[in-house]
């Protein structure tokens, strides 16, 4: 049972909490000064993020209550991957889900993690081009109040001036500007 | 105890994990769409992130091992404010411990809510300048192996090919760029 993990040793784990979305893992560890305690990581399942553009360049942002926080958030179309579902499968599901678009050619662009200090979550970052409408879609089921089309440019004024919030949103649409073959435009330019 | 929230209703709630670090609470609720649920949120202290410029636009960046996704990690200085502090007083706490450096500028450009599908926690992001050594640090304690002094450039270079995988050091990076008064360099400049 012991394992070592990078400068901690792992001497046991057991799940003190699990709810249908998440659970949180107790780990009695050594720390990397030798000393004993305990490291509590939620674990959570892989969530997919898409950055869409249209042919004008125009990014899908949905507008939707988020309950934790208690407020209105506008974010890219995201989701958590279902049980065996592969992230690329999972990012056209919530596009289609929450935007009503499909696309024709997809990017991954990585994997980032967020809430590192406490959470285990893949989050894969997608671009997505040739968008179509699909025809329907699920926005209301989804919670989605409205879909908004913007440019870069405007997606970054709305970072900028604090109406973006949500940091994962973010996050997506920095590695979309930093990522050379998908470069549309870039905070502050 | 009934309790509107957005279009949700809080029915109840208790506390139905608690740790040194964050608790999980269970809200009983009506959904949206009338029906009765439960929804669990991850209850986290507000946290801070600093990026900081050094007199030629470098960015520290340090490098620490992350037990919860079992990975070395290049992160902005951050950390959680302890309970009663102020997020700036914690800003600049942590550049200390985790630089050595203390800043004589320092600027708010927002607040971030990482993962809020599940957790609630206010991440403040904070823009330091006019960078000096304070003679004394505690990276060892803090788990921190290294610090890189890195151009906006290069940080961006690192976010592109896959190094940076903290999603709140990207966001922070981005919101920094995108806020026209601090703007250094921008992702894909």
């Amino acid at each position: 049972m012991f394992e070592q993990r990078g400068p901690w040793v792992r001497l046991s784990t057991s799940v003190v909490h699990e709810n249908p979305w998440y659970s949180v893992r107790r780990d009695a560890v050594l720390r990397p000064d030798g000393t004993p305690g305990d490291y509590f990581t939620v674990e959570s399942s892989p969530a997919v993020f898409v950055v869409a553009f249209d042919e004008l360049g125009r990014i899908p942002l949905v507008r939707l209550y988020r309950y934790t926080v208690g407020r209105t958030s506008l974010e890219v179309p995201a989701g958590s991957c279902e049980p065996g579902e592969e992230p690329l499968a999972a990012a056209k599901r919530e596009l289609a889900e929450e935007t009503g678009l499909s696309a024709s050619r997809w990017d991954h662009l990585g994997v980032l993690f967020p809430a590192n200090g406490l959470l285990r979550e893949e989050n894969h970052v997608f671009v997505a081009r040739g968008l179509a409408d699909t025809g329907s879609d699920d926005r209301a089921a989804e919670g989605i109040d409205e879909v908004l089309m913007v440019s870069a440019d405007d997606a970054w004024a709305l970072v900028a001036d604090g109406t973006i919030t949500d940091s994962q949103t973010v996050a997506a649409l920095a590695l979309a500007s930093a990522t050379p073959t998908v470069t549309q435009a870039s905070p502050g330019s």
